[in-house]
């Protein structure tokens, strides 16, 4: 049944608005005090801050909407998670955990008394302290206040399987502009009232960007509230700027959104749900930018506009005006109801406060997801094996393994692993977790669909965002996923994956951040095999951006098979706090590996490829020549050139090393995967010539080997933007990178040579002119449409 | 006044019905022949293609679509543009290029008769061919149809300045689901009917994506109809799969929509427009995924089912009954009536075509805007030079001269000129524009709003998917701009950037493809400055983009002052065909170079800044260290540390070196700005070492000087991916790149040391020292908040 809430009673009223007031109070501070936290002399201009930064328009709404929820808390015991999608509200926010203890708890200098407040005040966006928004070191916040537009994509991520939550994710008409945010409303499409958690959509419309209005705050309102019924929701409009009208109303609205819910989440949950997609509430906010604050200044209209976005009051150190103008608006708050005499928040504001600390936003343990982190229960991925008898002997869609552990690990984690992909699951050959759950489906389903259904759990949505995004929450709030993608596409949601990135670095640095499950994200559909589709599908951006990411989180790697693939995947998925790239194409491709040696080679992150060189016969000493790679497509290549030299030039000393673990390239000092210089002269010597065809772009590896020993006879073969519609092999000659250029650069750059050498050089060059023939004539003279494999293994 | 078409007459109907038909059997052939195209012969085996590739389920519609719009371009002449949407449509468009005689204009070789059209079939999705997407390739369109999301966003930047435009935006149910494309529906927001162009959005539900069904197609069918009322549009429906019954109802939709429009424009052009954003017609089309192809094959539903994404009939080599049934199926379309004995389309499908090419919308100029591009009239920057007595002596915020520029070229060219920003432009400091023109904006105006009307031409939208592409699609059809964001940010629309670098690769290929303008990209707000905004402000990912970007289309450009940004912005805004990113912040920064040595400066890319280092007084001869710098705050870094040496180690032949275009940095052979060996030894010697402080991750310049003179003495310091809130010079030394840092790099790299140079290492370190003390005490002891730009210059 409903939870139905009763009005607001007076002593709650006082409650909530004292709390709201001693934010506010604390938000003015931030932004302009240095001294005299508590007000207690007449202010003065030494009191202020040399340089005014931070945002003051939004804050008093995010606070008013917090106090609200508190009270909801208080009576219910409701597990809430406050997203705070308002950029620049960060000093509410930091002030709501400042007000509920949770501040002083993570930040122990940061007292509830007159010093720790000056230090409050002081540390916000200023040196060695904190930013203007919510972010990693604001206690209840998962979601950086930096980039905007993922507010309501978080905020449906952390809810997914957490059945007792309730998100409530603010945002702000300004982020509702960015197509990311306008792109995850129908996260309720997704949503299973019965399984998961709910979202309340709190969109908080003031009116203003940085400089201008914005487009919904403009628009006719009954267009808004369309708009929003459109996107499926129950929308319950609260307006106005009166006290204690606003309370009144905004705790009406919030007792009725709630009411929707629980009635939803009841329903459903005691088998009555006709499988419907819910109609949840979402609210309306309509206050004034900059609420409560200077109503106009000199003349000019600022509360409700633009000009209240970060300091309304400026030049005050040298406008006395201006002075007076400040003292009065914080007075205003009547701080000395609000703090004792010791600066500390008076019973009358904490009794604004849920009691226990994990019921408060601040102090949720969902904020804190690594409290809640239980790890996967993963099967042992060796009884997966694919058989390698003989080397390359078969090919196999080595993806179509790391499909069967997922259909395992769902199985075996039916409420804390999820697979996200942009409707690519089966594309990406990893369908087989089809056969341990369905696609996750609100809407409509008819008799001819498959694998969708209200119970499933796998999530496609044709939005890199929101999968993405969907995925970060998940792992925030403690859960454990992976999200499958092309490799070229990835770039659309690279901005969150830099952004996550920095977060989990930064998270690193705070002790009181639990560690959460790594983001783990399999590029699946790669360069070198999107041949038919062309240019616009090949790029392997993304793994150049994981190369100039933190050390301390970024990880890559590049199974070359299916075994490597299953050994890495398992590493992955056991991880915490790292961003693990795994490259590797979904078409067929050679198994070069036993499980075994894939183990062996996958803890090293690189080695020797012995049986592929033809270094046995000769004994102790360097080879002629290193033939190294890092990805799957170039693996074959150079398992091909290396073939080509043991036949046609057994006396040239040939090695081949693969490289697995991308980050092992780099000295230990970079990176804690860095091997050591021993280990790196073993594989590469000291001053032998190395050939290294590489999947992506080749400066990547010149930057990896940066400060290794004589890094410049490192001869690099890579992605270099050439190409098109055409065949596979194709692709590789296009860009420099196939079996007969590493041949010839093998040629090209060994100490010695042997006999037959240059003629080995001239018959590369007629395989390529063949090869170019090849194609020249498909296109010139159209002869039979051959199979297009031409050329490989 | 409206224009009112009339109801389709008996000889469109045929002419229609003839072309689609004849368009869809084109469809079929592409994706499955490889012989046998006019069917003279009943259908083998051996006239399939060994691998079917393509995806017919869209393409029926979008052939639909485009026949209807031929319709009303015959009875109106209106120059119509039409964007596909929906990524895998390409065999319809490129069908529909092919009957209205332009494909054979591009592409000599694929002529109107039976080995044309065998050249046609063959070429598509295969080696050597075309993609199987709408594309660059593709007469007619602007819009690659690879990566999903930007269909309504190109078409409003089509139309911004082009009166007479429509440009028709085909969206497809999966499109739909991307948060880009979602954001992209307010366009209607910036559209200004008197000056503006009109976008007709067709959302085209099908019902599938590649595997399940879309959100929009399977959402109760009011809902649909409020969410794009409420996102302000006039909703025309249409549905179904009869015929002619479908001709007639669609027919009648876009007359509907056509009335609506012209009504609109009218008004607004005669002066009757109240101001109030006009209400404009989209349609909502029904028609099944994979339309007239097989309806069921072996028991299971294909047609309006995701099944019919692809290739409906697979196994045709091998599978007699489904060679019959695809035998069947093009043999509906009646080819006899559609392509005479030749294979040329006959006179009944021609006449469904617009007569003129130039109105045929696979042969509109404004999908080949170079055709369409006039030089911009540009002021002389010389006059806004910043006069330069003593260097460094004063501080500028440099970018408000770019938008000085900028204001004056938005007067002079009121019709093909635009700044694209996300609502940035006076944070950005380009705020001058608005002397020019105010930001446009068709929604309410409040009377404390300021630089906001229906008049204005700045385009500010808080969403650089938005910013990005509408500035794309202005370039793409023949118009100038800029687009200015925050440097982190910009990585939202990185994958933007990267794809359109891509079209702008291929388009050179096309001899038939004229020039367009470059696409402009500031990034004003940088990872050095973003000090009080934190580390989610900090990262400089896009410019390492650029460096992997294909050398054909990417240009970097550092200006490290205002006379060098003005110059580089003059080169930038006569360039075409290019992606010139300029990165420089907006704070205030020391001015270095007189205007005319800017020019100068900038004509090289790179030289020698003689007056900050001290080789003059030693005679010929290599200087015992090159100090190399790129971007502002590095070579104000640069010049300090310079400046150091001089003061403290006279003794020691320091020389600066300043980049401003970075690709001069790469070889002549790696891209078309390398500088040559000569000058490169020039400038930075045979042998020296050489620091070199970089904007951006040190891996790019290693990346960059690969292959050059023992590349190895480069020492680059930059961006490591240490941010937080703190100071600007902080920001510096965690990433050890500051002065201090890059003298003590100096000292440890030069070949041959004065005395004292231990002593003044000791020295930086002291200073080091100092500053970790300062930050420390600020965090710890709380001293005087000072003015936090100490350590600077």
């Amino acid at each position: 049944m409903a939870v139905q809430l009763p009005s607001l009673d007076e002593s709650e009223l006082a409650a909530i608005d004292a709390w709201w007031r001693a934010n506010n109070y604390l938000t003015v501070g931030q932004i302009y005090l240095m001294a005299n936290p508590l007000l207690q002399e007449p202010l003065k201009a030494e009191h202020i801050k040399p340089r005014l930064l931070g945002h003051w328009g939004t804050s008093p709404g995010l606070a008013f909407v917090w106090a609200h929820l508190s009270r909801l808390i208080k009576r219910t015991g409701q597990k809430t998670l406050y997203i705070t999608g308002p950029g620049h509200g960060g000093p509410a926010i930091v002030g709501a955990s400042y007000l509920e203890g949770t501040y002083t708890e993570a930040f122990p200098k940061v007292t509830q008394d007159e010093p720790g407040m000056l230090r409050l005040f002081r540390q916000f966006s200023a040196p060695g302290g904190i930013p203007s928004h919510a972010s990693v070191t604001t206690p209840g916040s998962i979601h950086e206040g930096g980039e905007l537009g993922y507010a309501l994509i978080h905020a449906f991520g952390s809810v997914f399987d957490n059945p007792d939550l309730l998100t409530v994710a603010v945002v702000g008409d300004g982020e509702a502009e960015t197509g990311p945010l306008e792109g995850s409303w129908k996260g309720i499409s997704f949503l299973n009232p019965e399984r998961d958690g709910a979202v309340l959509p709190v969109l908080h419309l003031n009116g203003g960007k940085i400089a201008a209005p914005t487009v919904l705050s403009r628009k006719p309102r009954e267009e808004v509230r369309e708009l929003f019924e459109g996107h499926g929701y129950d929308v319950i409009e609260v307006d106005g700027h009166d006290t204690p009208g606003m309370h009144y109303r905004f705790a009406d609205a919030l007792a009725q959104a709630y009411a929707k819910i629980t009635a939803i989440q009841e329903s459903a949950r005691v088998g009555e749900w006709d499988g419907t997609r819910p109609r949840w509430p979402m609210i309306i906010l309509r206050s004034p930018k900059g609420w409560t604050g200077p109503h106009e200044v000199d003349g000019t209209l600022i509360e409700g506009t633009w000009r209240a976005h970060q300091v309304p009051l400026s030049g005050i150190k040298s406008n006395p005006e201006h002075l007076v103008m400040l003292e009065q608006w914080m007075r205003s708050y009547r701080p000395e109801e609000l703090f004792d005499a010791s600066g500390a928040p008076t019973e009358l504001v904490r009794s604004a406060n849920p009691v226990e600390t994990d019921l408060t936003m601040s102090g949720t343990p969902y904020a804190n997801g690594g409290r809640l982190m239980t790890p996967l229960d993963l099967p042992d991925f060796r009884d997966l094996a694919v058989p390698v008898e003989h080397r390359a002997a078969d090919r196999l869609e080595s993806t179509r393994k790391l499909g069967e552990l997922m259909e395992e690990i769902y199985r075996r984690n039916p409420e804390s692993f999820r697979l996200y992909c942009p409707d690519e699951t089966n594309s990406n050959r990893l369908g087989a977790v089809f056969g341990a759950s369905d696609r996750a489906w609100m809407e409509a389903v008819t008799p001819n669909d498959e694998k969708l259904s209200r119970s499933g759990r796998v999530m496609e949505v044709l939005s890199e965002h929101n999968c993405h995004g969907w995925l970060e929450a998940y792992n925030l709030t403690g859960r454990h996923g992976l999200f499958a993608t092309y490799e070229a596409f990835a770039m659309v949601s690279a901005s969150q994956t830099i952004q996550h990135g920095k977060w989990l670095q930064e998270a690193d640095e705070l002790s009181w951040r639990a560690s959460i499950p790594s983001l783990n994200i399999l590029l699946s559909s790669t360069a070198w095999r999107n041949d038919h589709n062309g240019f616009s599908h090949q790029g392997p951006g993304m793994l150049q951006l994981l190369l100039n990411m933190g050390s301390k989180v970024a990880r890559v790697y590049l199974p070359p098979d299916a075994n490597t693939l299953l050994s890495v995947a398992d590493h992955c998925f056991r991880s915490t706090d790292y961003v693990n790239l795994i490259v590797q194409d979904k078409q067929p491709q050679p198994q070069w590996l036993t499980m075994e040696e894939a183990i062996e080679h996958c803890t090293r992150g690189a080695s020797i490829w012995e049986w592929a060189g033809n270094e046995e016969g000769f004994g102790p000493g360097d080879p002629d020549i290193v033939l190294a790679c890092a990805g799957d497509v170039m693996t074959m290549e150079t398992v091909a050139a290396a073939e080509i030299l043991k036949a046609k030039l057994p006396a040239m000393r040939t090695r081949v090393v693969n490289v697995v673990d991308l980050m092992t390239l780099r000295r230990p000092k970079d990176h804690p995967h860095g091997m050591s210089e021993t280990y790196f002269r073993e594989l590469f010597t000291d001053t032998k010539d190395v050939v290294f065809a590489f999947h992506g772009y080749p400066g990547g590896i010149h930057q990896l080997m940066h400060g290794r020993p004589d890094a410049d006879r490192f001869r690099v073969r890579g992605f270099i933007e050439q190409g098109t519609t055409t065949t596979p092999f194709d692709m590789v000659v296009r860009n420099r990178a196939s079996r007969y250029h590493l041949v010839m650069d093998a040629i090209n750059n060994a100490k010695s040579l042997p006999k037959g050498a240059e003629d080995l050089k001239l018959w590369c060059e007629a395989q390529l002119l063949r090869h170019h023939d090849y194609i020249r004539e498909h296109l010139e003279d159209m002869p039979e449409v051959r199979d297009w494999r031409l050329g490989e293994l």
